[in-house]
């Protein structure tokens, strides 16, 4: 007899979803209205300011998919290219083979620059990339990679991209709320988000932001976009003006209720005392997870505060460790992903999840755990290495 | 200053979204839990059982696309067409059109078959089509037309396109859970459906199903689908069983809770009840508008109960009644699409929404707003008509 799902009080502290600010959930569960009613309408005009906000961005084109950060990526992908296109993907973990699957999939050619997982995407390779293949029309790198932990230089890669007249797509799925993002001042012409991840919100939506330059290279299209979905150019109707607004599809109004309301908490905490926020906690659980004798996998400069990459110690059982972690604290942290699966966990601090107590929580949890398994590791002095950077 | 958004408590009897039942807002205001929590890998378990009751099936590919229901017509397209593959798209209202759009942006050809308007699609039509083009290997149509309000015999059209050895692909956006629908009966193939129509549920999600046939189409693919969002290649292993489940993208976690609350409730009261409760007080919305003196588009054999597109009398402005029903009795009904625009109102009897106190508060709202316009109609008849079918 199946009966109604009520999930228990988790502590996400994973790659994402975040934690979920309260003020968010209850904004889902306001009663739904349609999605062409005039209210309606007017609060996904403050969706859009606000995003705007979110990206640094004056972009006309900052709107929210209807559908994952995946969605999100591939909307950029098949809007802006054709077939026959040639695409320079910089990668430096999962997402951007993500990338060269979407780019693959529109007919388009992935010319792969590979930098080591842990790392950020370097600039220089990106510049002999473009050298050697003038035919480039496109730069896509991921911001901050979330199975790793890095992050990249958006200014300096978009910098060189423009040199060479490229336009730059950027995955900043995991960045956006969480560390600078200046879609505008960095001269970024495609962005993608996610909500799930320093938003603090709900999965399901994507945030994205196209300036004048690629809505040029949309409108100048020779061919139909792929997805009809995903096609800007219906999709703009919608999110158009209030006198032009046209029906796509049916808009999930109660997530987008959600996001306005997780955008509505960053516009009120304000974006750098946000970045300031995940910096000092991810300090604080930089200095425990060391206290512990663990290794980041990412050197410092090159280190993002909301993706923790950690090294599992030699002979502990990865799955075992979050198990006992998810059972007894209630709390999930994440697992490696690709060549990193059972190398590394990843603690996310993301958002609403990036708190004072949870940093207590992660490490007290971590260091009791880790003791039940004889892990060789430093017990019982986390929290106070913790606890001196708030000092 | 923006501030958090409240919006009204709307009745919502337009073509969808459709009242959302509190209980399901409740569920969608539970705690996030991570997407690979085995506790939410059971709840999607759940939600795959009861959507197979729902569709009246037992193909182990029943799942929910992370989108609207576009994205789940999009996604029966994108996997199982390839560039060439001729598809028969039986055409009788906007949704139809849409078919042809998807099937195009595949790369494949569209012989469209065209029904008039209001009217089912004519399944000698298609079986001339299939005549003429024997190299035809799907057939596509929609069962529901919430454009129209018209109901096509899904199980003769299947019958017929497997006596031409066509597969077929059916839009049951709108029929879900308010007229029967047999998917493993009626021989349908591919079935794609929506949250907000007679599922009551917030939009956002697209339950979709494929039988043996259609999957073994799918594994037997030359190409790689177009999208890797919707590539069920992908997104099987995250739906698969929990031993085998692999991270493809961020599950809509509180979505999938809503869904998994509203196929609850449908569990509860019985697929036949609600077909059964559809039908009764549309019997009872019919009485009323015919008291009015208003013409209904669809003859009464191919009508549907849930979805009722209304003749606006001649001389009475279209927005100002639909404004004034919202501003004074917080009503919705829909306008008219694509050539029915600004001839029709859709009036929507479905799920939650489809309550006898909403028969009545639409009707006398109509009648005091059409009164107040000095329109043509029979007043202050309406509820008696109605009355008297509950009698």
């Amino acid at each position: 007899m199946m009966t109604s799902f009520y999930p228990p009080q988790r502590t996400l502290m994973g790659p994402g979803p975040s934690d979920v600010h309260p003020r968010i959930l209850a904004a889902m569960a306001r009663p739904t209205i349609g999605h062409l009613d005039p209210l309606f309408v007017t609060m996904m005009d403050e969706v859009k300011a606000l995003l705007q906000y979110a990206f640094q961005t004056e972009n006309e084109l900052t709107i929210a998919v209807s559908a994952p950060g995946s969605a999100g990526m591939e909307t950029c992908f098949v809007n802006l290219l054709e077939a026959g296109d040639t695409v320079i993907v910089c990668q430096n973990g999962v997402f951007g083979g993500r990338m060269k699957e979407n780019v693959e999939r529109c007919g388009a050619i992935a010319i792969m620059v590979q930098d080591e997982w842990g790392r950020a995407c370097d600039a220089n390779k990106l510049e002999d990339a473009l050298k050697a293949h003038p035919e480039a029309r496109f730069v896509a790198f991921v911001h901050a990679e979330t199975s790793t932990g890095a992050v990249t230089d958006v200014k300096a890669m978009c910098d060189i991209a423009h040199r060479y007249d490229c336009l730059t797509i950027v995955d900043a799925v995991t960045s956006l709320g969480g560390i600078p993002l200046y879609v505008d001042d960095w001269g970024v012409d495609v962005v993608y988000s996610g909500t799930q991840k320093c938003l603090s919100c709900t999965p399901g939506l994507s945030p994205v932001s196209f300036n004048a330059a690629a809505l040029d290279v949309i409108k100048s299209r020779k061919t139909t976009v792929q997805s009809w979905f995903l096609d800007l150019n219906l999709v703009m109707g919608y999110w158009g003006t209030a006198s032009k607004r046209s029906y796509h599809h049916t808009a999930p109004v109660n997530a987008l209720y959600a996001l306005h309301e997780s955008l509505l908490l960053l516009k009120e905490e304000g974006l750098e005392q946000a970045w300031a926020r995940h910096q000092q906690h991810h300090q604080a659980l930089k200095a425990g997870i060391e206290a512990l004798g663990l290794d980041f996998v990412v050197p410092v400069a090159e280190r993002l505060p909301q993706l923790n990459a950690v090294c599992i110690p030699e002979g502990v059982d990865d799955g075992e460790v979050r198990r006992l972690l998810l059972e007894d604290y209630q709390l999930e942290i994440g697992a490696g992903l690709g060549v990193m699966a059972g190398k590394v966990w990843r603690i996310g601090l993301m958002g609403y999840a990036c708190r004072k107590e949870n940093i207590f929580k992660c490490l007290s949890a971590l260091d009791d755990v880790l003791a039940r398994l004889h892990a060789p590791v430093n017990h019982g002095v986390a929290i106070a290495a913790a606890r001196a950077i708030y000092a």
